[in-house]
């Protein structure tokens, strides 16, 4: 099974505290960038892979999606995302489960989206789970993805460090030596799977997917306007978007 | 006209002297790697966007295709290029001829693979090469290419440096900053289009291309053995390989 981390009450304290999981999507910077890159959800069946809390899973009720099936291996924000998700019993619009997504069985053909917002950088296994949610999707399904980029998720000691004339740039190393990377972020040892673009890329075109969108975000002008500190992430993307249809 | 820094004398007589110009195809490392992707060329029209030498070319013809167009926008390249091409009159298979890539115009599917090797990313106006390609080849024709690597290209000051540990790092910087860079690699002020792996995808994605593989290359383990030298290549990939087709 993936590290389960969100079930680390350290990190999960943490996290809970993240602009993200207080305010929800609005106030992660990428969503406008992921959101262009979805579907119609009108009429539409979900599956959210990595749910968290469920912002994304309420976002798509509202949109007007059919049936929402949230996943997450942590009882923590599952807990959380069944607390803050009101639903109209007897037949709710969206339904949250727990999941591991190193060993994901869906029913084939049932979903016309499968989403996943910086869950799969987690996952050992992830030819499998594409295999599996290529599998899960009616021909002409969505897939639309976020990960955190793989040039953030090489370097040895990743962190901004000064160059010679005292300029901020990105370490980048080890970026084709592809494996698990162990960071301290809100809790020491936190495991992340260190991909390069191609390989995730090739991994979606392996399975039969078609490549509609491969986006490496970064902070608009306007973003940078509001938060000045976010500039420097235009140096190195963090986040690596990608849609693709079945 | 993209800057021709092949027609400088000084860059010209660095770049002849090149293993890759010297011996061919066989010595550039990522060369099996790009054939890889080829399809068979059999009875086959090529175009080579910013053919050199014409080692791409001779090569083509060995693979038995009919017909190839070398074009390159260097008068030294396409010289030496028929020079070392001997070809039977009077329907010879390889045609070289100069054109600028920034106003490429070739009849409409005329071709069954377009192939260009590290020329691109000299290229300003890419969207409308690429367009004009696409129009230039048949339906389900072929497109593989090579470029340096946006994070090869992507920095202020490209050259490895020391972290504070002593250990070998790439100092990436302004990855989202697309737009020229000029460096002194045989001779000063090389200009050069820096973008990221996404615009090089999507341009791609826009203009009907489906992707098919995307690898960013770095030297394997047997080449590392061969050429110690070349290991530090896998901290961050110099080439980014791309196939599509039409």
């Amino acid at each position: 099974m993936t590290q389960n981390i969100y079930d680390n009450d350290a990190f999960f304290s943490g996290y809970s505290r993240l602009p993200r999981s207080v305010e929800g999507l609005d106030s992660a910077p990428e969503w406008p960038t992921l959101r262009s890159m979805l579907p119609d959800l009108q009429g539409r069946s979900v599956v959210d892979l990595g749910c968290g809390f469920g912002w994304f899973c309420r976002w798509a009720r509202e949109a007007g999606a059919s049936h929402v099936l949230g996943l997450d291996v942590s009882e923590n924000m599952l807990t959380r995302a069944r607390e803050t998700t009101p639903d109209p019993a007897p037949n709710p619009v969206i339904v949250y489960d727990r999941a591991d997504l190193e060993r994901l069985e869906l029913p084939a053909g049932s979903f016309d989206l499968a989403y996943s917002s910086l869950a799969l950088h987690y996952v050992e296994n992830l030819r499998a789970l594409i295999k599996s949610v290529h599998r899960a999707l009616v021909p002409g399904g969505h897939l639309v993805i976020s990960v955190e980029h793989p040039v953030y998720t090489a370097p040895d000691r990743p962190g901004w460090i000064k160059d010679g004339s005292g300029r901020e740039i990105w370490p980048l190393d080890r970026y084709l030596d592809e494996g698990p990377r162990s960071t301290d972020w809100l809790a020491k040892g936190v495991l992340k799977q260190h991909r390069t673009v191609g390989t995730y890329l090739n991994l979606l075109l392996e399975q039969g997917f078609a490549l509609s969108r491969v986006v490496e975000w970064g902070p608009t002008e306007a973003q940078i306007a509001q938060y000045p500190q976010w500039a420097v992430e235009r140096h190195r993307p963090p986040f690596l978007l990608v849609s693709a249809r079945r």
